[in-house]
């Protein structure tokens, strides 16, 4: 039985129902395609679209943009020697990249968040009305460090960034994936009664500026920043297992990806 | 001689002369109070305005906002413990607060890259109609780790992030402070024949991932990222010098920060 691309995306979206000015669109290739195989990654980089292809995937789903604006606008490209390689590889291969992100987030639970809860095992912890907001068992004795050294273990991070104390106590704190933006994490952290908000990435000069004020303070209030990809990397495995449990005759793989950065 | 808030204000933009929409304005204070010490930082941080206060400065000059948001809007933070802190050390302390962000990067040359080139030695490299556009002396050898090192050293960095080949060969590259917009950063890229950008804070979905496919390519092109706060603390030391020689009557301090983050 042939699956085409426009079927596993309509299953990808339909326990959302259709948004409105979405992000979410087909960057390339055509929903009338038959799909031979798929690759799930954070996001379709030169290297992950090679990947793909030569693992014989020709649809691919990401998280992030592939044309580096979040509205995955390309005229500002135009003749730009990267953006103009990428377009020919993907074209060249005729790939489908489909990127999930406004509809993951909207999934109940947050598709991301699940997988990342997952990834940390961090699920008995979780308020089950807000997953994101996690109590630890009485007495566990944990602190901003603990936490933080655990969080890399477990995602594959060679270093985190922590504003505030890495000392302080935590006994509820928040994982905001992601780059909600500086006043949702703001909020989180004055409205959630939170010792310590887990970031995927900030502004330095909102939440990172708000917390080391807070500290000045006396406040108990830290920060960890995983960096976006890997606050939300694990999350897309929640992709593979529904694409795989719906779909079982296709192959379905995930590329995951080193940082984009390292520390020097 | 009595020297006002005001007199100190229009001195710093009249380089520029008036701009429009500017977030340049005075936080808190007024225009009328006599001047008795200036405390120039990059940011208006809890401990800054202690530390101004405690040495006899009436006013704060600063880079930056001081309400966790670029326009410094302050409806979304009322009841906020953080905000209400600092807004009451402020109204208590009497301090007045000014940004100067928009009309010190007017400046010719931009007076926070002027104070940056300075610090980190490299007025020489400097293109003189393009003061962030650097090249290095034929055959200098350098790389993009021996930047990186260097800029760590000279502006007090414990670790920088770095976007491609560490060991790629650098013979001309941007200095791009601050955090002008993935845009601008990718046009610089482009535009300008560079090896390396060395930026302030980026978007990650942007710039790095710009970087991370070029490298993919096989194309000369890295980026070092200093963090917003070093990547224009010490051109804020222009400021101090300009106030120092127009008003050799006050006291003016720069007081510098640690960055709000630590590495774990």
């Amino acid at each position: 039985m042939t699956i085409s691309v426009g079927q596993v995306l309509d299953f990808l979206t339909a326990p959302v129902g259709e948004l409105d000015g979405t992000v979410d669109t087909l960057k390339s290739g055509s929903r009338d395609e038959a799909v031979r195989g798929i690759s799930v990654a954070f996001t379709a980089t030169y290297d992950v679209i090679r990947r793909a292809v030569a693992s014989g995937s020709n649809l691919i789903i990401v998280h992030e943009p592939t044309y580096f604006n979040h509205l995955d606008e390309t005229d500002w490209l135009s003749g730009d020697p990267v953006y103009e390689r990428k377009q020919s590889l993907i074209a060249s291969s005729g790939v489908s990249i489909f990127r999930l992100h406004d509809y993951i987030h909207e999934y109940k639970p947050d598709g991301i968040v699940e997988g990342m809860l997952s990834a940390l095992g961090w699920e008995a912890y979780a308020d089950p009305d807000e997953p994101t907001l996690l109590t630890l068992p009485q007495d566990a004795g944990r602190t901003v460090r603990s936490i933080a050294e655990e969080a890399k273990r477990k995602l594959g991070i060679a270093s985190v960034q922590v504003a505030g104390n890495p000392e302080l106590p935590v006994a509820r704190f928040g994982l905001a994936v992601g780059a909600p933006g500086g006043r949702a994490q703001m909020a989180y952290l004055r409205e959630k009664d939170i010792d310590l908000l887990i970031a995927g990435e900030t502004n330095e000069w909102e939440t990172n500026e708000y917390v080391r004020d807070a500290m000045d303070m006396g406040l108990s209030k830290a920060m960890i920043i995983l960096g976006h990809q890997k606050s939300e990397e694990a999350g897309m495995r929640t992709v593979v297992k529904l694409l795989r449990d719906a779909f079982p005759a296709l192959p379905v793989e995930l590329l995951e990806i080193p940082s984009a950065l390292r520390r020097i």
